[in-house]
């Protein structure tokens, strides 16, 4: 047994609760190391030999180096103190927060009551701090919408200086095509068609720029949209149709022309928003720049989050479109370089607004810190994206390292923050998957098929579905194109059975995932999706060369191929 | 090189803001493993060979199977992106957060403007969010006063079923000696002259007990101990001896007589008081107990602290007595039974009436969930109590696994609340500390020297420093003996003596600590505590037989022997 390799941490994602009722405990072991694991635990006030319960454990995730063991208990006071115990041909190893123990389960310390203080403990389960998010989430079927670029529906808010919306329209990093929010209510049928149930908007509060991340009024629709009426219509159409909205809330910086900025750049230290940003000295210079911002981009100040009065404007905001307007959830931009505390308390003041409201991060790395129940739901789920982008796009690793860098991600997060991650392949930050597949519409249908058929809302990003290609930000950011000779109908086609396969089966959206084939130096992987109604097993071949795959237990004639060319 | 023994997780204890502009970067290895460890790193938006700088790690804690190594480190525009760079012999492995990789530092990942999406990341730094106990706590030495047990200074308070307070008195888990805070004001001289600065009173609100953990009004003083006026004038009184105060939060529960609880076991569901306790059904019964308890105490039931009403009223309590009578922290009992989200509000309750208040979770496990920034300062810290009494008072662990444990406890948590840690040896729920010694007053006091030259705040629960003995509870809970003759005056020479070198050096009480020796099988230990000013080197040999200890660097005359019959 090798020890060094056991980890556990009480009371973070290797031990928390599912639901009121339902605690999951995790532990790391190498790789096939432990013929068994078996957590023991009992009631932090009645640890006694004859009361304690041995519950074996299973490999729930691996990664190339680890097995993680988990088991599920229901600690009827609620109340959990527990211990490990690993066995290896007759070796017998426990481990108690104090350490490991081949001989016995020792309780070592001072003791309190009855209380066994060499365990670990979950001290008690307290519904109110068990991580909930929506349930419609894992239902979703998500579509990003950057408004600037999907339909023009109101040409009198299109800017003098807008481009003509062609097929053959370039996007620049300053130019303006004309979108507005009308246009994305007069085709509300087409997303309807195409089967999503959640908007994701990029910006479209007022600010300066096409992509509206420099906010000028965290309250105001961008006249170059429409006004606030026109978002209410736009959410009730949705709503009308089943299908949810989310809005982009850009609070770590504001635009430059920000009021508040202006009246800092002009008034330094007179200003009465002087303590709004992160300055480091007044008054303002962009040159050398002394206040911080978001990357090195002078024209978007980091929003003091930490002073009552920025919060109080912002979480106004997070309350006005939600309960004023009726939008069903926030992403959160930059989510991890804002202050812990604030998203606590915009946590509180959104789902206070409407607790199906759906908050979800935008965070590129490790996210526990803001996965534990008192602050995201969600977040979008990167890792994800580049492992699929890697495997089935790049061809740069094998099955096995793709297994392992989604289980990866399970690991690292409770098993509800998963359930309802945000699995984009691609989107206005980047180039769209088309493009990063050089035009192979082949590994693009493989990506989209197991991102659709993965744990967690899929996004798609809006034009994919019709073949739109493009590269980083600008090219990503092309107007949509309507003219149905140069929408790909086939690939909108295959989308579309995709996205009602998963509508129509729970399976496949919130059912068990598990693979049943991801091999060292393979290019194929085989999984399945079961809940109690319905086991559906995908076999998905990512190289160049025909693969025959022998799955045990199947018969051929229960298989149907999804991608008919290959 | 073992990385299945690496281990490291972003924004957790493992990397943490210790202020402002520092952030500390730990990361665990095989012990003895590796020649060097570095942290790489840079702006997270500006990730280049050219501007990342590789600083070197040293091993700041050890335990038997591991190194922790611990970098500090000023990131200049607050935001951090970082990697682990491992070398033994020839080899060279990176860590980040996609993988281990031999050849170099990868950065995987579809990559967002600059940002180098395969490193881990501090995010920002942002300052509310930086853990900041307050600095008092460093340079206190409290004192545990059992408000029954200590003295009476108000006779016509004392129940009339008193029992005579002499140095014969036995106590019961129900009889009462007549001790109050009139008690306490007589006998600020003592505690002075002893030169302990900080009261932490087991509860006085009003109960029914002797212990006063069974709650009837959080709002009032015992009738038994005085009125809220005599609570002021202690406090008063204290202050102007440069004592602070601190009060036992008993927020998990109630107690049987508090008047809401009485008014459910007679109104059942009609009650107004129905959703303030934690009821599996209503009407209660306590036999089955058909409600949550503390332990399965009938008498203590769980308060409801995620309802609404229970929270204001607790809430108010908190605020009270800090921001009215003028304590100066809170420990709270049973704190790991009670919801996160309480304590958030708690702390903010509680730092808006005072941010210089220490608030002190009573937590006897793991406690990493808790002590992040936005709950507690600190907890009672019981592994080093456990530590101390095994190593010092049973001679049941070796100087090593002394060490080890010891530095458990340094890696568990923040810097910072271990710097402001509740270093107990014994309490009013323990057997005394010179009975768990068998009468062993040689070991006792090495013990309390250790205790008092170590990281953390130091506690004495009464009458320990006179030489009373008493077994666990209610033995332990004894009046204090304030006959002059039957109190062990070399004893408290000794406390005295330890507590004044404590308060006159800043580097035993805030200085470094590091062990200098602590080995394998053996029964004693070198370490030292250094500021810009000292330097102590402590050895304490807590064998029974002479030890010859060689210290290079040092002369014998140096050294004093504090325990001069040894």
């Amino acid at each position: 047994m090798l020890l060094e390799a056991v980890y556990h941490q009480p009371k973070s994602q290797y031990a928390y609760a599912y639901d009121d009722e339902t605690l999951h405990i995790r532990v790391r072991t190498k790789r096939g190391d432990m013929d068994r694991v078996s957590v023991v635990w009992g009631d932090k006030y009645d640890f006694q030999e004859s009361t304690i319960t041995v519950t074996e454990m299973s490999i729930f995730t691996q990664d190339t180096m680890f097995d993680y063991y988990q088991a599920e208990v229901k600690p009827p006071f609620r109340r959990f103190a527990y211990a490990f115990k690993f066995e290896k041909g007759n070796r017998t190893v426990y481990l108690n927060e104090v350490g490991f123990n081949e001989e016995k389960l020792l309780s070592t310390g001072v003791g309190m009551l009855w209380s066994p203080s060499g365990m670990f403990e979950y001290p008690f389960l307290n519904t109110i701090d068990v991580k909930r998010p929506p349930e419609w989430v894992k239902d979703a079927v998500f579509y990003q919408i950057f408004p600037e670029r999907f339909a023009s529906g109101d040409p009198s808010l299109t800017p003098a200086h807008a481009e003509p919306w062609t097929s053959e329209s370039i996007p620049t990093r300053t130019n303006f095509f004309g979108g507005d929010l009308q246009g994305v209510i007069d085709n509300l049928d087409y997303l309807e068609e195409l089967g999503i149930t959640c908007i994701y908007f990029t910006p479209f509060f007022e600010a300066y720029s096409n992509h509206k991340y420099d906010t000028i009024d965290y309250l105001k629709v961008d006249p170059q949209f429409g006004d606030n009426e026109t978002a209410r219509k736009l959410v009730e159409a949705a709503h009308e149709r089943g299908i949810r909205v989310m809005l982009d809330a850009v609070f770590n910086h504001s635009g430059y022309y920000f009021p508040p900025f202006q009246d800092v750049l002009k008034h330094g230290e007179k200003s009465r928003f002087s303590k709004w940003f992160h300055t480091r000295e007044l008054p303002l210079s962009t040159n050398p720049l002394n206040y911080h911002t978001f990357g090195f981009v002078a024209e978007m100040p980091k929003l003091n989050t930490e002073n009552p009065e920025v919060k109080a404007y912002l979480l106004e905001a997070a309350r006005y479109w939600v309960e004023d307007i009726g939008v069903d959830g926030w992403r959160l931009d930059v989510a991890n370089e804002v202050d812990h505390r604030f998203w606590r308390e915009f946590r509180d003041t959104v789902k206070q607004a409407n607790p199906d409201a759906y908050i979800l991060g935008e965070i590129w790395h490790n996210s526990q810190a803001w996965l534990m129940g008192d602050q995201f739901d969600a977040v979008m789920n990167y890792p994800v994206t580049n492992s699929i982008l890697d495997f089935f796009i790049k061809d740069e690793i094998d099955a096995e390292s793709f297994m392992s860098r989604l289980d990866a991600t399970l690991i690292a997060y409770p098993k509800q923050a998963n359930e309802v991650a945000f699995n984009l392949l691609d989107s206005h930050d980047t180039p769209r998957l088309l493009t990063i597949a050089e035009g192979s519409k082949q590994r693009m249908k493989l990506a989209v098929l197991f991102q659709l058929t993965y744990t967690g809302a899929p996004c798609i990003y809006y034009g994919d579905e019709i073949g739109m290609e493009g590269g980083p930000d600008p090219g990503c950011r092309k107007p949509m194109i309507w003219e149905e000779r140069y929408q790909d109908q086939d690939l909108f086609a295959f989308y579309q059975t995709l996205i009602s396969l998963r509508r129509n089966h729970r399976a496949l959206r919130d059912g068990t995932f598990r693979f049943l084939s991801a091999e060292k130096q393979e290019k194929f992987i085989a999984y399945e999706r079961t809940d109690e109604f319905n086991r559906f097993v995908i076999v998905i071949n990512s190289s160049l060369n025909k693969q025959t795959v022998t799955l045990n237990e199947f018969g051929a004639s229960s298989f149907r191929s999804l991608n008919d060319e290959e």
